[in-house]
């Protein structure tokens, strides 16, 4: 676990120094097409242009070069089917340390092979979150690696901050942003960029309704597991985090849930109109505010575009 | 015709500001793993991310919005199969006049669909160049509209240099830019900002193997029609122009061919590392780079991304 405080405005803004040459400025796009389909006018972050593929990066790198070189000499590691995976194994690269990825066994080819081009080091597991844990543990015991969660941490959670940050850095008068939420790394860290650079700027997270654990914490006021999920965004499967929740409690405005349908039609929409590759995950955001446009009509609106890992040869319409 | 000279310093630089609110500034994008790959150091102009999809919109806004408002009073038309005819209507949409499309009866239906969109009036026609051109004769005469011809003008041709105009403020040091060739509107465009505002960057072209006409017109010193052209870049089977060639002749260093293969297998890389939709169009320049790698290593070198209108029920690796 980490020991560092919860990321104030110094530590979101050392992490943006920390990671900046390790990591690309992804541009904010617009699209009238989209705005008219939305009533609104909307900035996308788009973070699936981001090193890796995912604004995971941002986290990796900044967990895995903020920590005393002597602590993660040995490496690092962590449990993860998808893009955590390869960002850790790509920020361990820079780092000239090895990263050791429990992976569950009917993890996606893609997403295999993107730990491997960093140098990840693979151990496959049966595809539970037990499994997954037992397994991270003998690793950790074995090589004597560092663990870095892939959102329950608070250098991760810093990290993904950034994204938020420089969205605000360009787009300075939005009336909210708009991020998924699956763990809630993605979504904390925006709520504390949010808070600490734009406070009038609000928060609102979208969520799978097969995937609803956030929205039912955040309503029944009390930490509910993710069980048995059901969504085609797979990088929003997961439940919430001690460290996650809190903040999410305290920052978001709202968590709104939307089904895998609306979530299909908007990905196609990005790819037709916006002519850039986002993953099921990265969708849910903008199908919530197309789905819910009298909610936002005429509003200035940002949205995280949070990953770009595609199967090119399976894709969801087709 | 156009009864405009050949756009010089001045008139790239009006045109730049005379699209300027219509369009959008395109990032330029980079990617470590194609530079790896290429053994260069890419920069890519992002013009499948312009409005309407391709670099056409810089053009066709620029073309009717340079013309006296009372010659095209009674609208624009052209023949096109594709993205000048979305761009034509889109920047006709803009000034409030009509846009006539003559389209060959076998157009793709996303093309057909983008054209639409933007209130284009479609007139079908036999898919020959006769067809196309005796059914623009007669929509000409009957509606009393302005021909702007998607390349063989002077007009569009200012327009598309402005995409190389800002790679060039974006990145001023670049050794040479690579741009796809097939009319030689964007080809030309691109030479004349290299010759105006960075006289140190080469201008190298990219062809298809199955439609070499710009190709042979280069090196037999004479203008040869494109006959019977066999690619999958469906936006580079045209010939080249009376205006475009003698520019292409004077300030391009070299056209090189690339067999669909490449081109196909540069179109999933780019889609797959940069996550971004390209057409084949737009990756012949890369595919050219990569096979030609001993000739750029090391260097610095921009690539005009030309467009990423695909139909993404039909990919060609698929």
């Amino acid at each position: 676990m980490d020991k560092n405080p919860e990321p104030g405005r110094d530590e979101i803004l050392q992490a943006a120094d920390r990671i900046r040459p390790h990591i690309h400025r992804t541009p904010v796009l617009t699209c009238s097409a989209i705005d008219h389909i939305a009533g609104a006018s909307i900035f996308f972050k788009c973070e699936n242009l981001q090193k890796a593929g995912a604004f995971k990066s941002r986290g990796a790198v900044n967990a895995v070069f903020s920590y005393d070189p002597y602590d993660i000499k040995q490496g690092v590691a962590t449990h993860s089917s998808g893009n955590h995976a390869a960002a850790l194994s790509r920020a361990a690269q820079l780092k000239h340390i090895p990263a050791y990825i429990v992976m569950p066994e009917n993890s996606s080819k893609v997403k295999i092979a993107a730990v491997k081009t960093y140098g990840g080091k693979i151990t496959f597991c049966v595809p539970t979150l037990e499994a997954r844990e037992q397994k991270l543990n003998e690793v950790l015991i074995e090589t004597n690696a560092f663990e870095i969660h892939p959102y329950n941490n608070y250098s991760i959670i810093a990290g993904q901050a950034t994204a938020a940050l420089e969205l605000i850095e360009d787009q300075p008068d939005l009336d909210l942003i708009v991020a998924p939420v699956g763990g809630g790394g993605l979504l904390s860290g925006t709520a504390l960029s949010a808070h600490y650079f734009s406070p009038a700027t609000k928060v609102f997270a979208a969520e799978p309704s097969g995937a609803d654990d956030a929205y039912q914490s955040f309503y029944q006021k009390k930490f509910m597991p993710s069980i048995n999920p059901d969504t085609i965004a797979d990088g929003l499967r997961t439940s919430l985090g001690s460290l996650t929740f809190p903040i999410i409690r305290r920052l978001v405005s709202d968590i709104i849930t939307v089904n895998d349908q609306a979530t299909i039609e908007a990905m196609k929409l990005v790819w037709e109109r916006m002519k850039i590759i986002i993953e099921p995950s990265s969708a849910v955001a903008l199908a919530m505010v197309i789905r819910h446009k009298h909610r936002f009509a005429g509003q200035k609106i940002g949205i995280i575009l949070s990953g770009g890992n595609v199967d090119l040869m399976h894709l969801p319409w087709m």
